[in-house]
């Protein structure tokens, strides 16, 4: 067994009610947050106000910043952190989904560095590595989707708007200190962003697993992910109001979040060719996986015949007496069979991807995302990527 | 589901040769450490020459403290918190099994209280609670057995002398900052201590799993514990030498510590008796809960019929088609053939307790373990605590 390291930083607070422990929590982070969170929805739902009054309740002042795209850009990040230097705040708190939290994680950075253009600390950026770079703000996140498991990576991922291109970063620093995942504020979150988000969380956990920075640890939690997914998205697709199921769901984004955020733990180059996919056109995350998966799998399954068949047993595929190598090969048929189960038969097509954006697409993935490329457990050359990309059209 | 939170605030560095990183790491916690190991056996297996030297190369001042007693007593980490501050160290080390990690944790909190004596600090001492006072100074450890979880859990025990009883204690601050788990230390295990230590790692497993403060997260890193101990004990105890087996025990242990360890997570009864056990008669911890657990199943299968059920085949034990009620009531018959197959059938008075010790045994419960005790998932008494000694002896 290779060696591996771990430790979970993130203090998270998991179940209904646990949103009112913000005051006890926020007042430990300093005395005046900046509160990120998305565009009309938050308010909408009542989230926003009452998540602002807790703050307070905690002795804490707050600034809003409830503008924050679906897809968080640079120019929003550059823009809030100079509001949040400006106002002299102490820490950030997003509230909403991956956009809210990402913000929330890249703002903070941002402001440690005393402000700037976050694009410079992006794939392609001088800073890239952020090596020498000063540690971030505190981070409260306040998850209100099951998907992205941002609330327990230290990952964030922001839209360069002129590359068109969704780079992923982070370091230690931006593992959110305090993450609370209350499963009642997620019960009003529409069937399309549950579909969506629920198959972001199940492609955590299998790349999790058909990685090769999968180590003992991060098995654990993206076995019992993948199989709190296949039991509980279907569930909660039929019946938004299933507490037990949307407990059970956000549960599996939480741990889904450990199996990729630990160490040097990640996802793999379904993530990878996806990220862009999401640069070029805006769609939604858990879509673009869903898009470039099978035919993933159809490429790797035989490099790694225990892993790849244990993923077929975990999506509930195949049938008894099979062996391994029979199983391995019905994987990508097992993930298409439970895409389709969720409501999910989609293309890059229907995403809006046209065969003449696959070169600037493959050079975004070499580009920002090289890092999870090569934790696939295949190596995958250029030409594999183009070959991915024309069969996932 | 109850509401629970969670973090690993260890970073665990696990796997084989990963001795050698201590350079890199205890560079990042001080200048000076005290390195504390169990009298002997630390130097004659080369493993406190080795361990000096790497601290060495990592810029680090050593000052040894090589006599820690098998089960650490109040004395010996009052004088050695009395050098630590004399030599104004920065940091503790502990190298060795359960006595000297715990030594390591109690000496960096003593330290911090600026010195005096530990047993102010114990269950009946005037700060038992640890409420208000400082935070220890960092702590490393070196496990070099698979036996205790010290190395993941916040947990110390040391022994009043004056009261003969062992109580546990330990705050967020006495979790390690940096824990290494290296298999390759183990390899010269004598067969009695690699028995009890695994022995204990089972039970730190499914107390936790039976405990009232069971979560989805301990719930994980339980049941795998118990399955590892459950394929692997036997393996090292036939070939002490079998790496494989070694670093699965090593694994099972540290999981293990995670599940008795974290958020408000805990042992129950078994625990609580066994420790008082220890007090009186310093027998290895392990075989103290050896000789209490088939007793205690027996009073408390009724408890959580699916719990124990699931306890009983975890161990491997009763019948394809038995139902919950069959497995649950099996689970005494289920502990008593598992440590059968370990080699370990063991009684109190094998011990050496005796039937006038009691009394003293049930005070002290009451006095130093009650926390545990009240984990149970049926609520024990004074009398019921006796019976459970009178049926183990």
């Amino acid at each position: 067994m290779k060696a591996f390291e771990f430790s979970i930083p993130t203090q998270v607070y998991f179940g209904s009610g646990e949103v009112n422990r913000i005051p006890e929590l926020c007042c430990t982070l300093g005395k005046k947050a900046m509160l990120l969170a998305a565009k009309d929805t938050m308010r909408t739902l009542g989230f926003l106000d009452m998540v602002e009054e807790l703050l307070r309740k905690g002795g804490v002042d707050v600034v809003v910043s409830d503008d924050v795209a679906p897809n968080p850009r640079d120019v929003d990040i550059t823009r809030q952190a100079g509001i949040f230097l400006k106002e002299q705040c102490d820490f950030t708190v997003g509230l909403g989904g991956g956009s809210a939290m990402d913000s929330a994680k890249a703002v903070a950075f941002l402001a440690a560095q005393g402000g700037g253009s976050i694009t410079d600390y992006l794939a392609g950026g001088p800073h890239a590595d952020l090596a020498g770079t000063a540690p971030a703000f505190p981070i409260m996140v306040i998850t209100t989707t099951a998907g992205t498991g941002s609330e327990t990576t230290p990952w964030w991922v922001v839209t360069n708007t002129t590359d068109k291109e969704k780079p992923g970063t982070g370091n230690d620093s931006t593992a959110a200190r305090v993450a609370i995942v209350d499963p009642q504020l997620m019960l009003s979150l529409p069937k399309e962003i549950t579909r969506s988000t629920g198959i972001d969380v199940l492609f955590h956990a299998m790349e999790s697993f058909i990685a090769c920075t999968a180590t003992p640890f991060t098995d654990l939690f993206a076995k019992e992910a993948m199989k709190l997914v296949v039991d509980n998205l279907g569930k909660v697709l039929e019946d938004g109001s299933d507490i037990e199921a949307r407990t059970a769901l956000a549960w599996a984004n939480t741990i889904a979040g450990i199996a990729i955020g630990e160490g040097k733990s990640s996802t793999v180059g379904i993530h990878a060719l996806g990220h862009s996919i999401g640069g070029q056109t805006d769609a939604p995350h858990g879509m673009t996986m869903a898009a470039i998966g099978p035919a993933y799998m159809r490429k790797t399954w035989d490099a790694d015949i225990q892993r790849y068949a244990e993923v077929t047993r975990l999506l509930g595929y195949g049938e008894p007496g099979m062996d391994a190598e029979q199983l391995a090969r019905m994987s990508p048929d097992a993930l298409v069979w439970t895409l389709q189960k969720f409501g999910c038969t989609i293309t890059m097509t229907d995403l809006g991807v046209k065969k003449d954006m696959i070169e600037a697409m493959t050079d975004s993935v070499f580009k920002t995302m090289k890092n999870c490329l090569d934790c696939s457990l295949k190596e995958l050359s250029r030409g594999d990527v183009v070959g991915l990309y024309v069969d996932s059209l």
